[in-house]
């Protein structure tokens, strides 16, 4: 049995993860800490691996103090910058225990992480790419933080395999041609009902390959962090890891 | 038999339109003009309808010499404004024969006059509403004439319902959530092997309906075309009808 | 302030709707009764109208029971047939209150009952016509009483307009082609992470129409409940009425 | 300038290879020929590569004398056996030329095979699976042959993962599940207005993924013909090669 602590356990994702870790038959809950609880209780006897949702302002120090403890982590919270990503590679570099691991994810829906492998995969093939991003109109921020990683993923292997700018003859525009990423048009869509969803077009003459995630509720991330916590149990990637697709056999 | 004559039977959309006529079992082509022929030589005698197809430079007043010829006429050709049409509407209250028909249409693709119109019915009952189109990277103009006219209808509905706007927390933005058209956000996407397409997305908490009508070659239009010829010739519809919709049993 | 008793309070529909019954500005919730409860506890003094879901094999001894109790009725179980729909129309004639109502629909989700509304409409004008529904694996049935009743309708108005039989060339099948009702193929998906999704493709030479409706979760159908229960309190509508769509502006 | 001779050049695929050789800037046309013409005027003298789009029950015969002729062969024709590929390998081991090279390739839409390879990466990761392929209405097989490649992936993927069937508790079916292959429900749609599409559905609680290529036209298969002309005239794959996934940089 994995024992898992949850950082940000009373949180909207920390509570799946709580169910989550309780529903898995490999893995068992150890502590559920929250904001204003003593990280340092959490400890290698205690815990294998922790997770850790909270927010962008907190979760470096928390990860570093984490790695102090010497506990592996594997954190949801967004807003990594390579800054920050530096900080915990060199704070690694001196963990009290060898092979520590940290693992750091933007998205945990395997549809999102797989779709966004697909099209950097798909891209060196087509003239035309676009990308369309949906969620509920409660989401702040427009184009996604996955929608960008995707069109830049997009341009750098256009860019690579010598592809030139899309073909775009359109010559006025009020807007409605989208953001433009790295050289893609990428299209936020917000509707009631949606929860997080992207959908990338990939065009030649004659042809269309659309690859679509779609993200129904929070639940859908679960897979992604049981998959995480098992393979950073593993002990086979100690150091610093960003992005699910190194966890999948592709 | 329908007699039918064609103006600008050279264009793309003209030459479809004789192949259409010459196909169809209830028509037969009489005269196929284009640029530089005299369409004073298309009369009642040799011809019941005519098809027009050629440039919005021209076209007002092609439609107004035919009227004055007193044959009825078909108009596909785009850029018609309030003004235009009014000049139609006077030219027909003086017309030569009693009852002769003007019909002009943005668009004969029966999937997407449909399209336009279901947007309209559905409109009052969802919260969120946005469209996008998706045409070649060819097209020039951006948003589509189809797309403005469907956000139109929609934002004229939501009004009529006395829904207010569409709900969107979106603090920062770069462009992605599109041109606003009547309080609803129209996205426009080009990619190379797409044709002329339109997909209008409703939500409301747990639920969503999509509309979405693909040309995908100008033969698309041409049972629009033929079922426009059929009705004016039936003598039904006299002055001018704007929109295949006034044609369709909905 | 509309008075609503619940009936079938404590299952998986009754407590959504006691739920939104609670949140609506223009609504209040009278009796909340589950199986086992006395049905006569309902009168015209404490309730206006009651909302049943239950199942197929009480709903219409229920019914019964709350037409002689002088209420009005809305009821979103399934299994209805026409000599149950005739027992609720002979109790209507005789029931103790003048112009007193009772709501049948299948389906409460707006996008559900727009979707097959709108397919109708559009049968006549395409040549060829499919169905495809796609539901959670947990399902019992296929395909679906929606898909079933959409593509009666397809049918019904393909029929009416003097269309044929959908072009189908295929010579061999291994039953990929799906279940053929009224003409017209359905195809039924299970897929987990989905809830209930119907897509109507409609096609002619060059264009293709799809109207797709989703229902995300159970939350989706409280719209059309409400809008139920406010239409049958009105008493603009004695008697029985089947479906959703009599109750939208179409 | 890679010098191609097509095979059955007056067939639908081979005028659409004869055009894209003539269009191509580092390809010019050698010989075209059709039934009744001989073969062995194609050698090495006037032809790198031989783009042969006939029938099944002559395309053995036709590679095996373009083997002997000592020529590099793309076959686009289907109908290819376990026994016939073999008949290949075994001409090959005794062709003329050192480094002979035979591509077959059952389809050359970048985007089909693209989605059928997707398909089979994500496959290990997702509860369901379900295949939609959808044809003209004059097809006469079905499902495609496509879609039974990509649902026999699908199932190994699943049984090497270890993963077991697919859930599903439907109790009644009267076809509309489809047909199942490997394991995997495939469906077959037929809609005037559709060429050749394909929609793979993958989903997890709470998330769905969907990869959908769409071929409009033959055109579409060119760049894939192309590419596969390149890649055999570059000499790196002597002997036989199957599918167009190897001649892409996955």
């Amino acid at each position: 049995m994995i024992k898992v602590s949850v950082v940000g356990a009373q949180g909207r994702m920390g509570s799946h993860v709580v169910d989550a870790v309780n529903a898995a038959s490999d893995a068992e809950l150890a502590l559920a800490l929250d904001a204003g609880d003593d990280l340092t209780a959490i400890t290698p006897e205690n815990t294998d691996v922790v997770v850790e949702f909270t927010v962008p302002s907190v979760t470096l120090g928390n990860v570093l103090t984490l790695i102090a403890q010497g506990v592996d982590v594997v954190v949801g919270t967004t807003g990594w910058t390579d800054e920050k990503l530096d900080a915990v590679r060199a704070a690694l570099a001196q963990a009290p225990r060898e092979g520590q691991s940290v693992f750091i994810a933007p998205n945990f829906a395997i549809s999102a992480v797989l779709a966004d492998y697909f099209a950097r995969l798909a891209a060196p093939y087509f003239e035309s790419a676009e990308v369309i991003e949906l969620h509920h109109p409660d989401k702040v921020d427009a184009p996604s933080g996955t929608a960008i990683h995707t069109a830049q993923g997009i341009g750098a292997a256009r860019a690579k395999a010598g592809l030139g700018a899309v073909p775009d003859n359109t010559q006025t525009d009020g807007g409605s041609r989208g953001q433009v990423v790295d050289g893609v048009h990428v299209h936020a869509v917000r509707l009631r009902g949606l929860n997080a969803h992207e959908e990338v077009l990939f065009g030649n003459a004659g042809e269309q390959l659309v690859i679509r995630a779609d993200s129904f509720d929070r639940g859908s991330f679960m897979p992604g962090v049981l998959l995480a916590v098992r393979k950073v149990a593993s002990g086979e990637f100690p150091g610093l890891t960003v992005g699910l697709d190194h966890f999948l056999d592709l």
